[in-house]
Parts: structure tokens; C-alpha cells; sequence
């Protein structure tokens, strides 16, 4: 987890990531959402970057020059876990007034939750979990 | 999400909340097992128990002078998700040799991992997902 925490633990870098989930893939759009600079969102973008969470792709609009897009990884994409985690841990303790925004199930359209689940299926609450030595123990 | 990122986005906090739900509780085992110097762990420590994650509660050993031993409050505690989920995603993308440790479901035994489902209990994959302005839009 220390290793996971260099890569996404500036605040800034996982606002961009979330609106990389909303959607967002321009530079201007991720520096105005986000609500950092332009050096400051060219700086994180690039670390997204070179950490393989985001991709960059280029696209021309009509009359423009061409402008890259920023889109996100496997890897980056495999995130969406912590930031719902994290977001449905700030509605829940830092938002007096509810959630600004909700994630919905598509078709039922219930709220989306992360929750911890075993792999044979089962909800996993915190006194039923046990910590053991993994595979890659001392690596 | 950007006010959690305010009390969790510092790396040696959220190292800290992992060793307290490994069951640390001890000043002196903080700093050692986040290797992090006594004056950082007691500056982390009193953030963490100043935003209301963790709490101090005096204990006294035999021949000693009365310590603080730090718990988890039910805030903190409830960060396990993002915990799980960040621990799941450094395994899997930053761990070659495979996960130093495991969470597992005790009773089966199986390992444990975050999620995302809906409030009707379906699994909701990234590409199910759709967002809504919550109560607190523009709260």
C-alpha cells in the first residue's frame, strides 16, 4: 500500500483521476475542474502519465491545431474502487447536507457503494477479517 | 471527495489508519512500523485524532507510568474500504512478486477485496455506472 501511496497520494493527482471517471480529457477542462493552474495541471498530468494511470492521445477539432486528449489506463481505470470508497467516506462524515453528486447502477438505478466481499461471495465486515502473509511476503 | 482528500490525502496518515486496524495502538509501534520519526508520528497522530478518526485512551502497565494507547473511532474505522481498495490496486499493479499480506474472511478463508455494488446488491462495474446531482448539489 506505501507503494500505491506514492503514486496516488497527492490530492490533486486523485481529483484529476475523478474527473478523468466523469468524462473530462482536456487539459483546460481538467485544470478548471479541478481548480488547480495550468502549471500545476501540466505537472500532475504528466506523473498520471509516466505512472501509466492516464494516456495521452491526440485529437483535432475543425480549424484547431492538434491538441492531445488524456485518458485513463487499465491501471488508472482499476482506481475506481478507492475513489468511490473515498467518496462515499466524505458523504458520509464531511457532508452535513448529503452527497452532492451520487454514482448510480444504470438499469435499476439504485446508489453504487464500494463494500468488501470475499472471493467466494460472501460481505466481509471489519471483525470478519483475518490478516495472513501473502505471496510476496518479504519481496 | 476534495474534503476527504483533506483529512486522509497525507501518506504517513493513512499508513498510520492501516497499522490501526492491524491492531496498533501504541505510540512508540506507530512511528516503528510506519518508519516515520517520533516527531512526525506525533504530529500524524494528533491530526488524526483532531479530525476524529482516531482517539486516545489513557492505559497503564504494571510499573509504568501511565501511556495513550490510539483506537480507531467509528470515522475512522469506516475508511476501510478505501484502505482494502487501495491495498488491492497496489498489489495487483505495483507488487510483481504478488501481495506482501492478505485480508481474509475468516470462516472461509477467502480473500477479501473492494468492490462496487448497487444498494440492490448487484456488482456495478465502471461501465454500469451513471452520475446524479445528489441532495447537497451546491451545498
Amino acid at each position: 500500500m506505501a507503494r500505491a501511496l506514492d503514486v496516488v497520494s497527492s490530492r490533486s493527482a486523485l481529483l484529476i483521476l475523478r474527473e478523468a471517471f466523469y468524462g473530462t480529457t482536456r487539459f483546460d477542462d481538467f485544470a478548471e475542474r479541478v481548480g488547480i493552474s495550468e502549471p500545476v495541471a501540466a505537472a500532475r498530468l504528466r506523473d498520471l502519465v509516466d505512472d501509466g494511470l492516464l494516456e495521452r492521445e491526440p485529437y483535432r477539432e475543425a480549424g484547431q491545431r492538434t491538441r492531445l486528449a488524456y485518458r485513463l489506463t487499465d491501471k488508472g481505470a482499476e482506481l475506481l474502487p478507492v475513489l468511490v470508497a473515498l467518496m462515499q467516506w466524505g458523504d458520509r462524515w464531511l457532508q452535513p447536507a448529503g452527497p452532492p453528486v451520487e454514482l448510480r447502477h444504470v438499469g435499476c438505478d439504485e446508489v453504487v457503494h464500494a463494500e468488501l466481499r470475499c472471493a467466494a461471495g460472501h460481505p466481509a465486515p471489519a471483525d470478519e477479517l483475518a490478516l495472513t502473509a501473502g505471496p510476496g511476503r518479504g519481496a
